[in-house]
């Protein structure tokens, strides 16, 4: 037995709304422990997402026994778009059923009462294997962690002028660039040295281990900028090895990640040279490699 | 002569904006007694919409003899639109002139007049014979009556689901059903036992005389749901024999009422075999015989 | 060296805003007297188009000697709303590079600087000649004085009705008239004879020195009403001899003008005929001639 417990417009509404254009259908995960985990691949195969939300998220949350099933995202968005404000929506599923689970919405005047039998989709064709976060870290050469509005903004403005962004990190800044038949777009956001407690927040701080600099597609890029609105902040950790990770933390433990292969190392030449003819601004570190999704 | 009077953003004008998806053109009469009526079949002849506006609705009313016209109701709006803010509407017919009728807009300032000739169309084309409601009322086996804004929502929701919806009533309760690739949806308004004044104009209220269960295309519920923000209350009238009756009334005498026939009973059958394996909710007092548009 | 400074949002964007539907490529002037001058032709070579922002326009304005280039409208807009709000915006040209100008965007928080190269285009191709004001304002036989709103209001209205609007100027009245299937539209703004100083702001105010009537394209003059937030007046000069002039002052020296030719005369007196019939309104004063774009 599954039972979580949520208002209409929480945050659980509003992620699943922000990952629908990247991802269809997604395989979860339910245990009383870590609560409800969800994994998905976009339908090019291009990016994963993996998300977890924590029991605390949910006004209520009960997992008698681990559980798994398949999700259309879109359908669960459309059944979640059913309920009125101030409805409490309680989603429950029934550990011998394995066809649908049930939403049920009930506005506080008491009077009304809406069921929705959401159909599953089949779980294991939507599972993927993620690499362990322990295990990832290791591997990234740069992290940036920066004000989510301003990655959104960045993306949004790149993607008016080119299909494709690089991003190089140097000890002093960090440098989004796209480039396109009316000209070209440079992004700096500078290194702060010294903060004050109350600037750290605002912020874009970066954790440069090696200069590295790599391009990735737009449209994936601004997919993976949708949940701005939710989060303040959104941490990018970039590596030649591994795949990107674009992270938004949710509460202490919950996150949503999203992985994504950089485009491959012979068209990354070809951009920076074009980079630098443009820019004058060379980026000698650049030690890309080409890489799997998955490790 | 007939001549009408009314301000910019009034209800005429925002009653003939929610019709406007549903018909096309109309018959209306105008009488010194009983005012504005206007009547319309929609394009593929599956609902019949009629309207009365008695003459305080507008802000000055005179017909010196009674008069029928046809209108072109996307022209009627289109002229309405053309009045800014603040602007005094007069709408002019000549008794002699069956040609077309003249709005003139004048703006508070007065340094700017407006004049539109409105093109009439053929008005016997567009009459209908709409039963008299006192025969009508013996013949409905149930009537409902709520918040106008709910039944507005309901509708939005299930055609998310479906193409149709089923409306049954028992003593206890309304429910909305619709089913479709995703899932099924019920929505369950409970009849409100005890209600002190106050709650009366947001309560749900159901005279059942029979138990009653019919199917409706979604697309014109929608349409029928249009004028939602305009009034507070809909009513809606089901019968087995007579077309349902979706009613929001205006002032004390007048009206716009739609009148639209169930989805014949072959059909009905399926559906609630496929509503009772999904909700296991039986629908046994279900009477639906074929009936005709009219009586 | 050209260096222009401008706030996000400026009088300077919102005007490159609403030119773009009209005008796609454009020759700008810069020279340390005059300002900043921008000349286009509508893809179809109907309307001209003449700009002249002042240096008063810009937070800074500095013109070390004459330059031209030539600008893609849409692109120099594209790279505008790379500002983020409150972002300082500086626009630089090199006097030895005419191939591309820079946009330089600084938050004001100092973290983060976006430059944008704006590639430039061909400029001779799109220069116009646009004749002398002070030999123009000779031949125009009315101008009228109006609101902005009033006027965009007009020009939208009629064009739900037609796809031409006939301008009549007599000494009493400016009459905008449209005809089509559904009926016709005659919109009439009464000259104001006596007003006091804090009504002349939104009066209609005719300086007719001949009664003119004119037929103009609806779409086109919809382009011309664009601005209409921006300012409060627009001045509208009409000759049977050179181009209607629409104009909007940009403080006290700039302006945008659009110049455009009526519709040739055979239509004209076709469309006069037909005016007649609806409105009974005659005007004979009508002298318009076939007329070149320019003098």
């Amino acid at each position: 037995m599954l039972e979580l417990q949520l208002m209409k417009g929480s945050l659980f509404e509003n992620v699943l709304e922000a990952i629908l254009d990247l991802v269809n259908q997604a395989s979860v995960n339910c245990s009383a422990s870590t609560g409800f985990s969800l994994m998905a691949v976009d339908t090019k195969s291009v990016a994963i997402l993996s998300l977890l939300f924590p029991s605390e998220v949910f006004q209520h949350y009960r997992c008698d026994e681990d559980c798994s099933m398949g999700i259309a995202i879109a359908d669960m968005v459309k059944a979640l778009r059913c309920a009125n404000d101030d409805d409490i929506i309680t989603i429950e599923a029934d550990d011998s059923n394995y066809n649908d689970i049930t939403l049920t919405f009930e506005s506080p005047k008491k009077n009304c009462t809406a069921d929705y039998d959401l159909r599953l989709v089949d779980a294991e064709r939507h599972r993927v294997q993620i690499p362990d976060w322990q295990d990832l870290d290791s591997k990234y050469q740069a992290i940036i962690r920066m004000p989510s509005a301003e990655f959104m903004h960045s993306c949004k403005h790149l993607s008016n002028i080119g299909d494709d962004v690089v991003i190089s990190v140097t000890k002093e800044d960090v440098t989004f660039f796209a480039s396109g038949q009316s000209g070209c777009l440079s992004i700096v956001y500078r290194q702060n040295e010294t903060l004050d407690k109350s600037e750290e927040a605002t912020a874009t701080l970066v954790d440069m281990r090696e200069p590295i600099s790599l391009i990735f597609d737009l449209s994936y890029m601004n997919s993976c900028a949708k949940p701005f609105a939710l989060f303040d902040q959104v941490t990018i950790c970039l590596s030649t090895t591994v795949p990107m990770m674009v992270e938004y933390k949710i509460k202490e433990k919950g996150y949503i990640r999203y992985f994504m292969a950089p485009k491959v190392e012979i068209e990354i030449e070809e951009e920076e040279e074009r980079k630098t003819e443009n820019e004058e601004a060379g980026a000698e570190g650049n030690k890309t490699r080409g890489m799997k999704m998955q490790d």
